[in-house]
């Protein structure tokens, strides 16, 4: 009796915690076991009625052995199971982006967990940045499409740097004015944790933008346009992060700070890219000797760049950088020595994870938003709103005045609206300014519930309305690419021939230095990392034999998951 | 130069701890940064020589921030070195089985963790438990081989429960009355302690079976004795292991004790395969609607079995057999659900994991003898040594003399040689040794020495042995099986044929129970639990459909992987 007892109360304590699914599922094996663990016990008593004292337990109950495990993998089931569920409901999935929805789940789990007296968990920054996110981005920076983003490469650097920057300063001297203006609380916001608030919202974040662009099919260009932009603005974000943080603990800035912190930004995004690039290396030269032991090659890749990530964060480094460089550099070596099913384990791992990491963000976003001590102030999350936009929108135009000037395909009006629209705010900004300490920032309170609105307008009003914006402006939308033998021979005579102009001109363009790269790569560097009777292969063989298998794949599975009766004709899955 | 200072110190340190690959490894990266880190301070230092405390920094560090995931990379990481260094040396890998050397690797790492000053980690049994273990049972379970399981299912199971419990009582009692006979420390080890150490060394363990049975290719039906008694003795161990402690803690046993711990066996047994029973049936009907979601369909296998496993061990129930019941029950089900990726993914992945997993556990049983605090008491150890193979052999020869009235298929004396040489101690042994309180029992250290030297012996001399043995035997060897229509048309005819003698005859055996099982699920649970078109396929043809995949596969990719100038008759890889 007592033991069934204890599983009804452990049953319920669990389910307080966790929510509506556990309940029912603890219930369940609750009432499974009730009846043999009863019957048993009482019959246990029965016999052994002499010794009232020790009883050999038949059924014995340690929660707090496997509390851990058990409750991450429930949150990771219940996360799923949500994914899931919304994508059973077409109606649901059609208008409403997936990242919407995860929110609303996740303020909807909070709320419960409060209505039940106890205290909504909140998103650990530490967990957010060393497991949510780095399955994310390496999932962005392994399958980052290498020539979209080299070829547009200035015009991200600049929206990166240049428009991050703007950003920052922008709203953080606005904002500042704004305090000025303001009697009561906000006049005691100084100037630098106005600038502080800036680094941390300003930034577009990867998450955010990925969930939603994944989702509207947008062209590649605009793609990597914002996409991109969110990897590559970390570097800045980071350094002001640090810098704001630093002078506000220590309280004057000097000029030689100012310029140590200029010096700063190339150290830690170079020295995030370099860290990744020897990770990167590291892991293309390990996969050189795996062909007897092809069952751990996806592990390595996974290691490696995980590796990359955590020591570049280590020295404060960019760790996003760190792990793109590294996803970017291993992933032609790495391909071409693993075997097939390895490489589509990583790929459909990376997939998995991130997808699930995603979900987990979004969930955890909503049920901080319940947990979290909020400071609403009217005036400073309409200015923080209304900044956000005209920041976005005037450093947009204004740079792409710029940029226009060296571009060959100018960006358009729609272009611009889309990459200024698109700026979505997400977790890390959150996580950031979690991670403040309340001792420094009399304002922390504020500023997490100004960033959690300013993420939620940007999620919910922003990501709901780009679908329908883009279908009203008819922006182009993405071609399923067809990759044809023909395509790939004319792509590599051009850029042949370009190169060839370049060299008679004796004007040293990108095309130049590519064929440079391209000669050097294939000579030196291939030959040390890849292993195997593959490297000897021309590249128009290799591609010929890539797309032959990828034909012949989507032929099967197409005549393996089709009826018979329905022929080979019919679509793949 | 006091960063750089720190950064060195910080490598060191690193290197301290996870010996030489790490060494390197750091030294590389403080080379790569100590120029600029260097460079840039001292010009920090030289503008800002007025204020001589706070200087930005422009590299800090902080290690204890990514500490423990870092470090549980380098040791997995470590770990995939090793296995795959092996592999690339076959003289020696054609001799040693790879656990063999794996623990010799352990031994030599704690070694110089050792003579570094520290003290070396010891396998931790929450962490064995409850991470290094599901992963390996999982791969067991859900690619067991079910028809040779069920077919032998009688004799795997006589093996599993009479045989541990024969090895359990005469271990423990002989053991006991050696001890009564030598004098000095050795008498105060009462029976109940004897019958402890029984129970957690005569278990024969299912991560040893594997790691050595993977390598010799023995023929399936000696390979599913071993392997499939190892697996299921796992109740037997856990019932017999919190009997015998919670025996030592109460003092006295009665009769109801006794009575209770046989209930309690079927209560730990049935309940296991219970939970995971559930958990499996839940996986499969998710499964179901994941057709939308195929990106996260690996997860939820996972998941439910991990969860299946927690929940098992929540209530003490044998986790092993739960894991294996949720595998054995969902993967039917599961695998007609999912597209061919999500599969590839699960089974790659599940490779890679529990590959690793074991890895990790036999360096760790290396580590952990050069860290635990040893007893060693040569008389105990050569007795249980003894005792160990004795037991084995008579418990063997006796239950097949029993067993071989009933089979069709005799065991010979060569299969009765070969599954009582294959029982191979592992770390499980070692680990529940490990959990035993030193309060109850004063021998604890002497326990554990002799589990890890029988625990060695069986791992190097019978690992070793067991390859030259089984050539020398002329061991029926595992047969390349070549699936053929014909075979399965046969097959199938048979089965049909034999159920319907079985009626015909009015004796009702396994035929006619298979047959109406099979029926049963064809009309019900496939119907709940199989979502989309791909229910209606006969078998035969679902049959003939996964056979030219497979050989269509196999074919593209000897043909992708080799050059193109030997032709598409290379040979696949």
């Amino acid at each position: 009796l007592l033991v069934s007892l204890e599983l009804k109360f452990c049953g319920f304590f669990v389910s307080e915690r966790e929510g509506l699914t556990v309940k029912m599922k603890m219930k369940m094996k609750v009432l499974l076991l009730l009846g043999c663990c009863c019957g048993l016990v009482c019959a246990g008593q029965n016999r052994s009625d002499p010794r009232d004292q020790r009883l050999f337990p038949v059924l014995s109950i340690n929660y707090d052995y496997v509390q851990m495990p058990f409750e991450v993998s429930l949150w990771i089931l219940l996360a799923s199971l949500m994914k899931l569920g919304f994508h059973l409901l077409p109606v649901l999935s059609g208008v409403v982006p997936e990242s919407c929805l995860l929110i609303v789940v996740g303020l909807l789990v909070g709320g419960l967990i409060r209505v039940m007296g106890k205290n909504p968990p909140v998103l650990d920054s530490q967990l957010f940045f060393l497991c949510l996110l780095p399955p994310i981005i390496l999932d962005a920076g392994y399958f980052l499409p290498i020539r979209p983003f080299t070829e547009n490469a200035g015009t991200i650097l600049t929206f990166a740097v240049l428009g991050t920057l703007w950003n920052v300063f922008f709203m953080g001297a606005v904002l500042y004015g704004a305090c000025r203006l303001e009697a009561g609380r906000l006049a005691s916001v100084d100037l630098l944790s106005c600038l502080l608030f800036g680094s941390i919202v300003s930034a577009v974040d990867p998450v955010a933008v990925l969930a939603v662009f994944e989702e509207i099919h947008i062209n590649e260009l605009l793609h990597i346009l914002v996409f991109g932009e969110s990897l590559l603005n970390d570097a800045v974000t980071v350094v002001l992060y640090h810098l704001f943080e630093e002078f506000a603990h220590a309280g004057e800035v000097t000029v030689g700070d100012v310029f140590l912190g200029v010096v700063c930004f190339f150290v830690v995004a170079l020295g995030g890219v370099m860290v990744g690039g020897v990770y990167g290396v590291l892991a293309a030269f390990t996969s050189r000797f795996t062909s007897h032991t092809r069952v751990i090659e996806p592990l390595f890749v996974f290691l490696y760049s995980y590796m990359a990530y955590l020591s570049a964060e280590v020295f404060h480094l960019s760790g996003i950088m760190a792990l793109i460089a590294c996803g970017v550099v291993m992933r032609p070596y790495v391909e071409a020595n693993i075997s097939h099913k390895s490489y589509t384990t990583i790929k459909y791992f990376l997939k998995m994870w991130s997808s699930v990491s995603e979900t987990l963000i979004f969930i955890f976003l909503g049920v901080s938003t319940v947990a979290g001590p909020h400071a609403w102030n009217w005036t400073f999350v309409s200015i923080t709103i209304v900044l956000c936009l005209l920041s976005r929108v005037l450093g947009v135009v204004g740079l792409t005045y710029i940029i226009n000037k060296y571009r060959m395909v100018k960006l358009s009006g729609k272009d611009q609206f889309i990459v200024a629209y698109g700026g979505l705010r997400g977790a890390i900004a959150f996580s950031l300014a979690f991670l403040l300490s309340s001792d420094d920032f009399p304002m922390k309170d504020m500023f997490l519930t100004a960033i959690i609105t300013v993420i939620f307008f940007t999620v919910f009003v922003q990501g709901m309305t780009i679908r329908p914006l883009v279908e009203l402006l008819a922006v182009k939308k993405k071609k399923k690419t067809k990759c044809s033998i023909n395509e790939e021979i004319h792509t590599q005579f051009l850029e042949h021939l370009l190169a060839g102009i370049e060299g008679v001109c004796g004007h040293y363009g990108h095309h130049h230095w590519r064929h440079k790269l391209d000669r050097f790569n294939k000579r030196y560097i291939r030959r040390c990392l890849i292993g195997g009777e593959r490297s000897q292969e021309p590249q128009l063989v290799s591609f010929y034999n890539k797309m032959e298998l990828k034909q012949a794949l989507m032929l099967l599975e197409s005549n393996s998951s089709a009826n018979l009766s329905t022929g080979d004709t019919a679509a793949a899955p």
